[in-house]
């Protein structure tokens, strides 16, 4: 007999994150696990996007936070289902609390979920949850120097957006040099500018977010 | 004999807390634990806080960061002892990390230290260091909803700083709006409005922050 020995919560964690990527398998559904600090535009963005997917695909939202349901009240009034995770306190969502979340959905008839990690920019990006991508927003008004302070979140991501362009003339944000050392530490990262605010640079993430979900429903039909 | 029962790194933590608070009760020193999510303006409201009480009271910062010393290279830039706490991972300060670096100062000849946390709105808010303050920055781009959603570092703060007000033309903040929301979790909370890039607004907290800095002295000299 074989035992398997846990050391402690990331292999327990992992553990879970499997079952969750092989549920979406199952359903051909592509999962998005979206990060950044408080107050980077994560909900925005969530509404932004499921706008510019709308009509091609049946998405749902699965909102994690500390405490309230201000972002999932957000989210259902645009008529989307939005299941709502507090963590009581915990900084960062885990792969067992969105599988119960995914079992409150009917996956078979669901494309894209989207879920909204806590806001923040650490303890987030250690925890697997099953998706597909995982994708970063990062907030002009946060600076570019924030890469090497916070590196896991930046190395991990597959997608960073930068959000708040329109504030770029109001600040000393440099987005070339952000982007260079972003490049350097994560080389196959995939950059997109945008301002959920004036609506600028959704429509290239829309875009090549679709590539990637129609990839995924392909491949369960075949 | 007694047998005293740890339940866990909270009950750890606040041991070497009151350590802590011994330490700098001994010296007259007094400590300002500054918290706020990543890029709110955490280094620039300290160099700006240096600035404002240059002169009367001799100064000392701890920096936490995960990775990283630009933050304590910036301010031993402008003359005043930093200590650097890389955390390796974690997302919060703790009070052993404190006490490690207040080892390495001379708290005799140390008026003020200011302990930057890691950028975080969620964990340090549970980790008592044996600071005199719990001052919090909240960036103008954040957003005013940010206290419901992390509710524990709005309602056990001393101090809240909005920072970054000269952004306030340029977003949909609502600044009004959230004294209100902050005001009625925290009645007691201190709130200073105020621009690191404009300097609008530091004065009032530096004389704010320096009557209470004088107070201790005088209470450690009866």
């Amino acid at each position: 007999m074989e035992i398997e020995v846990l050391e402690g919560i990331f292999d327990a964690n992992e553990i879970i994150a499997k079952e969750n990527r092989a549920l979406l398998d199952r359903s051909g559904t592509f999962m998005v696990n979206l990060m950044s600090s408080p107050g980077a535009g994560k909900t925005s963005f969530i509404l932004k996007t499921l706008e510019g997917v709308e009509g091609e695909f049946s998405c749902a939202v699965i909102e994690g936070d500390i405490a309230g349901k201000v972002d999932s009240e957000r989210i259902a009034e645009i008529g989307v289902q939005a299941i709502q995770i507090n963590t009581g306190g915990s900084c960062h969502l885990e792969a067992r609390q969105v599988n119960t979340a995914l079992g409150r959905l009917d996956l078979g008839g669901v494309d894209l979920v989207v879920v909204e990690n806590v806001g923040n920019l650490v303890c987030p990006a250690e925890f697997r949850l099953g998706e597909d991508l995982k994708v970063m927003i990062l907030s002009v008004a946060e600076g570019h120097d924030k890469p090497l302070k916070y590196p896991l979140m930046f190395s991990e991501s597959h997608v960073m957006i930068v959000n708040k362009t329109d504030l770029i003339p109001h600040t000393d944000f440099d987005l070339e040099l952000l982007k260079e050392t972003v490049r350097k530490m994560n080389p196959s990262v995939e950059i997109f500018e945008v301002s959920c605010r004036t609506g600028e640079g959704i429509s290239a993430w829309c875009g090549w977010l679709k590539d990637r979900v129609r990839g995924t429903r392909a491949e369960t039909k075949n």
